[in-house]
């Protein structure tokens, strides 16, 4: 991913508006170049940034200013020009991609991949350097496999994957359209079956396979697991961050987004529009229903329906969860209460008697 | 592993029974022809399926039917043939293995691999494409070193072990036979060693190693560090699930299993025949006794005897968490009790006065 | 990493004390040859171990005897010859690093490695078979490139830094000096940074880089994803755990030590000396001010100033947190207390009734 030469993809404000679409505003400075994006921490020169938050920007004397913020309402800072759009963070995503592109590649096999002669690639695909593709796997078109990666027996990967160095595809793996593939990722392992049986723990064999759906990122070094029969199914616009780990016979539901370091385990079922934050854990079997929202570090041992929101350990209701935490916060003041009480009664007892 | 052709290994209910052994029953059909393994949820004609929870069995009119199902009692689902066994999932687990097979190979080296000349390998072991051998490392027989796989100096690995593409064992490092190793397992990293000095973090050489035994199976990305002086220890038939970070000199005791993400930290020792599930993590240095069971996500900070069951954060006896959580719901309610008992008291005082 | 052969590093007790510098003391038997280093659990004839905590040894009869101990203060454990040192870590350190080395090299290039014609490799490294060097990359002097690492284009590897063998480091990464790197390290993958819109989850694309201090060392299996825009900072002489996620635009001050399967979400900010424990997580974009410590599995989900003590979820001041920890294992004795109560008081209403 390199940024274009400057003079090619410079334009005014006006016409980055225009390549927006219809409900774009600009309010001052439409003639003013923009040559690229910067952050808003870290403005620079003839760049855009986004401003989330335009009443928090704190400049210093001394830094540069960007030639123009992309805001959600006006704000004036500084009288900088303005694009006005309805989500800031769409307009931001798009103008990353007219600034930025991914590398074109020609296909073709480097000669030190190793690849099987029976192996089918198509021609506009391209095999990196120390690739190794096994026995009846299959690359569909505009596919671009890093060096170092390896795709096992019968495995496919879809049109206009990318796989980024050193990614591991066991044999018997589906992969979609346009799916991306951080390094370190390991699909297809098997999943942890194991039976204590009188000789210690019997392995059950792992003979299922992982099917992924289009559109799909998977982090570096997440790992998915290949069902112990059928599949482990990941739907279409699937987001997992890195270090994540996915068992067998997982089933996501599609646009779900999961972040790093959460682990889910078999059999569990993620339901469509559902985010799950980083470094939580799910209990086998269960089943997290569409659009939920699932907190960082929330340890969710039962089934939630459709748009639960849910955190803490074990998962509750968040805001009944953060009740609880604000409870917890209080105890000593309850114990204090509580003796309290108990000495006004001993006191009592006492005058009474 | 592939699904051998079905007219090879397809047999009769009773025939299959026969290898399982001596008290296996079959109930009705026990002529007819199973030609595979199915799930109990995806249910396929002619196959057989696991049955734990038969009571709980829902089939669309749709579906197919299995051809039989395996059990542990008497129990009628539209009259299906049982095969009705004391331990329903090792008789699966036998089951699979009949009619699924590691693919066979034959002894060599892939021309693409980078072999030390010292480097010993039985002439009926296979080494991958890409793998690196290093010098003084040794292969025993019927070994399969999988795909741009590393070993490095002077490493051993035994009889009959499997290592799947992308695995790193470090330098001096010991495996036992039947061991198994998933994708991008890191064997013999450095321990996490560092002392406060003057000059920065200093650096404590991590100068031993790490000796795993027999039929150990290490999940896709885990990683074990090597010893600071003398050895980490994995007993034998150690089960490792994924991205378990294992670090320097902790010892394994055999039998263990452990889930994914779990973490144990330095010198920490986990007896014979442990379970340990997802997420938990361990202090440095503590004991777990044999035979214990540890619970998702629970942190131990203390060495606990043999045969706890433990779970919390901080770890402590399962019922005993189970009921400070149960506790812990009620603070809501506590706080109303106490609230009222206080109004009541005042009331009283208010009365008297 | 070898062993030198003992007869050309042996020395006697006391030439070893006169390299540890000035303040060292000997206690009996200065001229005791020592040819190498043990642990106090696992003692061996000749060697030099460290006894942190003397009055806890416990040594079978049958054991062998180390040949001295590296000591705090004068202890008598059956008169063996002490090393008397001011921090026996740091003596421990040291001592190590004689009797050990790290395995020397002559610059080169394997022919076995993929390099781009324009990559620049200082004569003096050497970068090893399979390894994969992009257009542009550019590797300092004394540095060592493991078997299968990658380096994407335009990275920089400062002098004498060490990639143990499948490390990938993506394009536009700088690595400074002395930098240690473990196997399955994953440095530069994408952010995580994803919008929702009515297309699905719109990519916003990742196109910042990260930039690594002098004398980082990385674990095994860990990942660092490049900032969205802008860098993803590593201070000098920080060393990160296994399995740690350090997400985008994130910066970690100098001398901070982070252990394993820490969770670091995106634009947090750690400050220079800061102690991180296990399997801790972090809030996006919050910071921990210089010289904190952060306990095993804190949750912190708020800014913390400097020489912070924190643990627990959420996170709060460590004497708190214990203090609830306690608090909350009495909930039980509570719910007592306050029955005791509300029955007292039904009684004395009934009485007075």
């Amino acid at each position: 991913m390199n940024l274009v030469a400057e003079s090619l993809k410079n334009m005014t404000l006006k016409k980055l508006a225009a390549l927006l679409g219809e409900s774009v505003e600009i309010e001052g400075g439409g003639a003013v170049i923009i040559t690229g994006v910067c952050s808003i921490d870290n403005p620079k020169t003839g760049h855009i940034a986004l401003a989330e938050h335009p009443e928090k920007i704190v400049w210093d004397k001394n830094t540069e200013r960007p030639a123009a913020l992309i805001v959600k309402k006006v704000f004036n800072i500084e009288g900088l020009p303005l694009l006005i759009v309805e989500n800031p963070r769409i307009a931001f995503a798009h103008i990353l991609r007219h600034f930025y592109y991914e590398d074109e590649f020609i296909g073709g096999i480097d000669p030190s991949a190793v690849v099987a002669s029976d192996a089918e690639i198509d021609a506009t695909s391209w095999i990196g350097p120390l690739a190794v593709l096994e026995s009846g796997s299959r690359i569909g078109a505009g596919v671009e496999i890093g060096a170092g990666c390896f795709i096992g027996e019968n495995s496919v990967i879809g049109d206009n994957s990318f796989l980024h160095p050193n990614v591991t595809i066991l044999r018997g793996v589906t992969v979609g359209k346009r799916c991306i593939f951080h390094s370190g990722a390991v699909i297809g392992s098997d999943g942890f079956g194991f039976t204590p049986s009188p000789e210690g723990n019997l392995k059950v064999m792992q003979v299922g396979g992982v099917q992924i759906g289009d559109d799909v990122e998977v982090g570096a070094n997440t790992t998915i697991d290949r069902a112990t029969l059928d599949m482990t199914i990941i739907g279409n616009d699937v987001k997992i961050d890195n270090l994540v780990q996915i068992a067998h016979n997982v089933r996501i539901g599609d646009h779900t987004r999961i972040a790093a370091q959460v682990g889910i385990t078999g059999r569990v079922t993620i339901e469509n529009n559902v985010v799950v934050a980083g470094q939580a854990g799910f209990q086998n079997g269960i089943t997290v229903g569409e659009g939920s929202v699932v907190g960082g570090r929330a340890g969710v041992t039962k089934s939630v329906p459709k748009h639960s929101i849910i955190s803490g350990y074990p998962a509750d209701d968040h805001k009944k969860s953060l009740y609880l935490q604000a409870m917890q916060k209080r105890l000593p003041e309850m114990m204090e209460r509580l003796e309290k009480i108990e000495k006004y009664l001993e006191m009592k007892r006492d005058c009474e008697v």
